[in-house]
């Protein structure tokens, strides 16, 4: 009989129009899978990784999941066993869609079921995002939250960082383009300006609060007026090939507005409905296709699904 | 018979907790009256300034009453006739609580009844904007708005500037308490850095998507724990005897949380209810006193309350 415990979390995007380093919310239709068990001897060990074609660290001290899972027990004293993992990974990696925020929500999602007193949300999502934190250099859980605990989220400092979740307008949804390039987040991070003018911090709250308004409200003429981002967007945008093109083709369909996930290089659109989501997502395909000779992976999904949660073994959802 | 048409616009609380330069409100008991005639010669003239103990300008082309209603004429193109104007202040001077806006606010709102072609709301929000601008040398609508709307205001650029109203929470109210000291707008205005740090900058707008959050759904945790500014408040406070002690009284006291308005040197606290505003302000006078040997002035106020209005003579609301 399989003695493991299978947990799901969801992808995510992060940075949401003005939103940086704040927002970010849970998509369905990619995410990783984390199965574990609990061994005899103390400590983590990571038993097999799936779906990464190689090139995640294979020791528990390295990857994610095993930085997570690791930082559980410490959190919650445990020392009378240790924990046997495997991670499948379904988000695509460097991505921009929060890969190694949801290895460490899937790990300790599933490790926590293992224990006796399981912990609270704030303290799994301050164990992942402190594990994300190793992974990539910095990390402000703007993925983790909304993978660990579903919807739009709106992420502020602290320990554990302080999440507030975002009702969300009825069908609003996210067209989603992953151009078959990759980005670093470390990298993505180091062409960020240390200090921001002023008149452009003020653009960018003003901006963030319509987007909120809008949000709460369901006003969807405030949602389109301030998906917009003044400060990460104009330095990365240049390691997108395409994405002025596919910007352009996402509007003209008809899209709320656009922008990078998280680094990039994947590119959302809020949508007003599904099917516009749809109509939105090939057309940004059929525009990165035009610039890149690369049609990238699509999908399309509410916007701020459910989060991470405990499944029955081989079932993704 | 009295020819004149009377126009009351509220004194405003700007830059409220985070939200500098994009947030502001109206509140009652203290804003500025103007009464406009029309006269057979072109041009405006000011006849008559009351309340501010002589030391406004007189003339049309340097008060921002007379600035504003020239505007207007200006954008409507009206040529046939001139207006003769005459302002009675009842907002306190350089107090941070948006004199000059009242002014400019109340005297397009007049002069609009006395056009055939009355200008919309847009129009009097960028003529009554520009006139700020032209007395305090920097106005990002942020009293403008609020005054000639009313209610709580967020505001962004452009031209004109665009506005969203937003949902208070029932009994939301602020206790206003004005300190006998002033502050310069061009002033206070020099102190503030050209650029913020990057991390500085995502704290203000995370705080900003909380306050909004809070206001719309009502969620007072959401606002009590967004009410800061770190950008203008850190530089300006020194310019404000007794800010430190008067903040401290207001939390004490019970407020959700407390600001320089405007550039002050007035000091806002938002609090749950009417009752609560009356014992934070309270507590607010006497730490001043003990701080400077100075009561102030204290008024409270309903968070947003009507905007720019006709009046009947001598009636102030």
């Amino acid at each position: 009989m399989d003695d493991r415990i299978w947990a799901w979390a969801p992808a995510t995007v992060a940075n949401v129009g003005p939103g940086f380093d704040v927002f970010g919310f849970a998509i369905e239709g990619a995410g990783d899978r984390v199965a574990a068990r609990r061994r005899d001897e103390p400590g983590v060990v990571l038993v097999g990784v799936e779906g990464d074609e190689g090139r995640l660290p294979r020791d528990a001290e390295s990857n994610t999941a095993g930085v997570a899972a690791r930082a559980l027990l410490e959190a919650v004293g445990e020392t009378e066993f240790g924990i046997e993992l495997s991670l499948e990974k379904e988000t695509p990696l460097a991505s921009g869609l929060g890969s190694s925020a949801a290895s460490a929500v899937a790990a300790v999602t599933a490790v926590n079921e293992l224990l006796s007193s399981p912990a609270s949300l704030p303290v799994l999502l301050q164990c992942a995002t402190e594990a994300e934190r190793a992974a990539c250099g910095f990390a402000p859980a703007d993925n983790t939250a909304p993978s660990l605990l579903g919807g739009f989220v709106l992420v502020r400092g602290g320990t554990p960082p302080r999440v507030a979740q975002l009702p969300v307008p009825e069908g609003l949804s996210c067209a989603l383009l992953h151009p078959h390039q990759q980005v670093r987040t470390e990298e993505a991070r180091a062409v960020l300006p240390e200090s921001v003018p002023l008149a452009t911090a003020v653009e960018q709250w003003g901006n963030v609060a319509a987007f909120v308004a809008g949000l709460v409200q369901g006003e969807l003429d405030l949602l389109r007026s301030s998906i917009h981002d003044a400060i990460a967007e104009p330095v990365r945008k240049a390691n997108v090939k395409g994405f002025e093109e596919v910007s352009r083709a996402a509007l003209d369909a008809g899209a709320l507005g656009c922008g990078l996930s998280g680094s990039g290089p994947s590119i959302f659109a809020l949508c007003h409905s599904p099917a516009r989501a749809e109509e939105v997502v090939r057309a940004m395909s059929i525009a990165l296709e035009k610039a890149t000779d690369d049609r990238g992976d699509i999908l399309v999904s509410p916007v701020g699904v459910a989060g991470a949660r405990i499944t029955t073994e081989g079932s993704s959802v």
